[in-house]
C-alpha cells in the first residue's frame, strides 16, 4: 500500500512515522522545504522523499497536512491528478472553507475532510512524535460527501493510529473549535506578547513562571504560520469568540476598578464550573 | 518549638504538613471554619487545633496564611498579642499594602513579609500537599524592616521546606506578580467564563478540551475568594497589566478582521520569544 504524506511538520510527520512502522505500507513524503525533506528522511519519518507528482502517482491514500490557508490552493490539483480509487484526506484544523472550495470538484467524492485532535506546541519534522494520536479524538466532517470506500479507508487509517472518530458538519466543527481551541490560542499568544511588552526584566519572567504563567502561556510557543492561517480561515467564529472574551475581560476590569470584590468573586465562581465539565 | 499556622487551606495546610513531619516541632492550627479545623486535624496536618489566643500564646513562629484582604485586619491584633521574641510571617500573594498597613506598628520588627511561590489550582485543607514547596522559590519583602533574628528564623523555616529565598521591595514584588502571575489568572478565569457563555454544548467543551483549552483554562479552577482578594489588594498593577492585555487583544482582533495575515503572524512570532525566556 502506498501512502503519501504532503507536509512533514508536527502532524504530517507524526502520521508518517506511525504509518511507517506498520506492515506492508510504503510511506512517501512530500514537502516544499528541502530542509524539511532532508530532516524527515534522516529522522526516518518516511521511506522516501518524492515530488508531488511522484507522490500522487498510484497512491492509495494521500494525506494533506499543510497550513490550512494553503490547502484550498493545492487540493484541486491533487484531486485532478489522483486515480479514481485514491483517497485524499486533509488533516487541517479548519474545515468549512476547505470543504466549500472543492464542493463542485468532479472528484469531491474521493476526498475526506478530517481533523485529528492531537498536537504539541512544537513544530516541524523534528517535533514529530511516535504515538501522538494514540487514544485521541478525530473528527470527520461532511462525511456524506465522500465515497463509502474512501470514508472506510480514512476510518481504518485513523483507527490504526489509535484514534476514535466522530462526525460533524464542517461549519459546526469550525464553530466549536473556534470557541474552545482557537480562542485559547489567541488568549495565550496575546498573554505572551503582553508580558514581554510590560515586564522589562526578563529574569522575572523566568523566575515567576511557576506562578501560573507557564501553563497559561504554553500555547504561545505554537507555530505562527499555522495559527495565522487558522485564524484567517475561521475568521467569523474566531472573531465572535474573541469579541466575547474581550467583553468579559472589560467587564471584569470594571469590577476590579470599582472595588466590587463581591462580583469579581461571583464571576470567578461561575468560571470554576469548568472543573465539573472537565472532570 | 511551637509553630502556629493561621489559615489551613492549600498553602497553610501544606506548610503545616511539612513542618509537622520535622523533629521537635509542635504545630498548632487556627482556622475560622469549623469544617476546616476538623478536616485539617483528621488529615493530620496539625498536632492540635487551637483558638487564635491559644495559638499565639508562647508561639515561636506564627504563620498567617489567610486571604490577602483579611491579613491587614488580623495582623495588628496578632502583633499586639505575641511576645517580643515571636516571629510572625505572612505568606500572602500580595505584599505592599500589607507592609504599609503595619508600617508604624510598634512590633513591625517581629514581622516578616513572605511569598512562597507554590500552589495548585485546588484549595482547602484537602488540597494540602506534602513537599509542595520543595525546590520552589520564596520571596521575602522589605527585609530591612524585620529584626535580624526574625528574618533568620523565617529564612530557616523556608529552607527547611526546601525553598530558595530571594529578596525584593514589596511594591516591586506586587508589580512583577501582577504582570506575570495575576494577569495569567485573570486571563484564564475569563477564558473559562467566555467558553461557558458561548459554547452551549457542554459535551463539546469536554470533547475538545485537549486542543489547548485544558492547560490554558487550568487556573480558572482556582479559589475565587483568594483571587478576588488578590486582585483587590493589587488593583493598580493588575489593572495596568489587564489594560495592556485588552489592548493587545483588540489590536490582534483588528488584524484578523482586516485579513492582515502577515501581521498576525508577526505578532505571534514576537510572542514565540517566550520559548527562549522559559527555556
Amino acid at each position: 500500500m502506498k501512502i503519501t504524506v504532503i507536509g512533514l511538520g508536527l502532524i504530517g510527520g507524526s502520521i508518517a512515522r506511525d504509518l511507517k512502522s506498520q506492515l506492508n505500507i510504503k510511506v512517501f513524503g512530500v514537502d516544499l522545504s528541502e530542509q524539511h525533506q532532508q530532516l524527515a528522511f534522516e529522522l526516518g519519518l518516511v521511506h522516501e522523499i518524492a515530488s508531488l507528482d511522484d507522490g500522487l502517482k498510484d497512491a492509495d491514500i494521500v494525506i494533506v497536512s499543510i497550513p490550512v490557508d494553503k490547502i484550498e490552493g493545492l487540493l484541486p490539483d491533487i484531486l485532478d491528478k489522483i486515480s479514481s480509487r485514491t483517497t485524499v484526506i486533509d488533516v487541517g484544523s479548519t474545515k468549512h472553507e476547505i470543504c466549500l472550495s472543492i464542493a463542485s470538484h468532479h472528484k469531491r467524492n474521493r476526498f475526506v475532510a478530517a481533523h485529528p485532535l492531537a498536537g504539541t506546541e512544537y513544530s516541524g519534522p523534528s517535533a514529530a512524535l511516535k504515538g501522538l494520536f494514540q487514544n485521541k479524538k478525530n473528527i470527520i466532517c461532511d462525511s456524506d460527501k465522500s465515497d463509502k470506500d474512501a470514508l472506510e479507508s480514512a476510518l481504518k487509517l485513523f483507527e490504526s493510529l489509535g484514534m476514535i472518530t466522530t462526525f460533524m458538519a464542517s461549519e459546526e466543527h469550525d464553530k466549536h473549535l473556534a470557541y474552545i481551541s482557537h480562542l485559547s490560542h489567541v488568549s495565550s499568544f496575546m498573554l505572551g506578547l503582553t508580558v514581554l511588552d510590560i515586564e522589562k526584566d526578563e529574569s522575572q519572567i523566568f523566575d515567576l513562571a511557576g506562578t501560573g504563567f507557564e501553563s497559561t502561556v504554553r500555547l504561545a510557543k505554537s507555530n505562527p504560520k499555522t495559527w495565522a492561517a487558522i485564524f484567517s480561515k475561521n475568521k467569523k467564529y474566531v472573531l465572535e469568540a474573541l469579541d466575547s472574551y474581550i467583553n468579559h475581560l472589560e467587564n471584569f476590569r470594571t469590577l476590579i476598578l470599582n472595588d466590587d470584590v463581591e462580583n469579581t468573586e461571583k464571576l470567578m465562581t461561575f468560571s470554576n464550573d469548568i472543573k465539573r465539565i472537565l472532570k
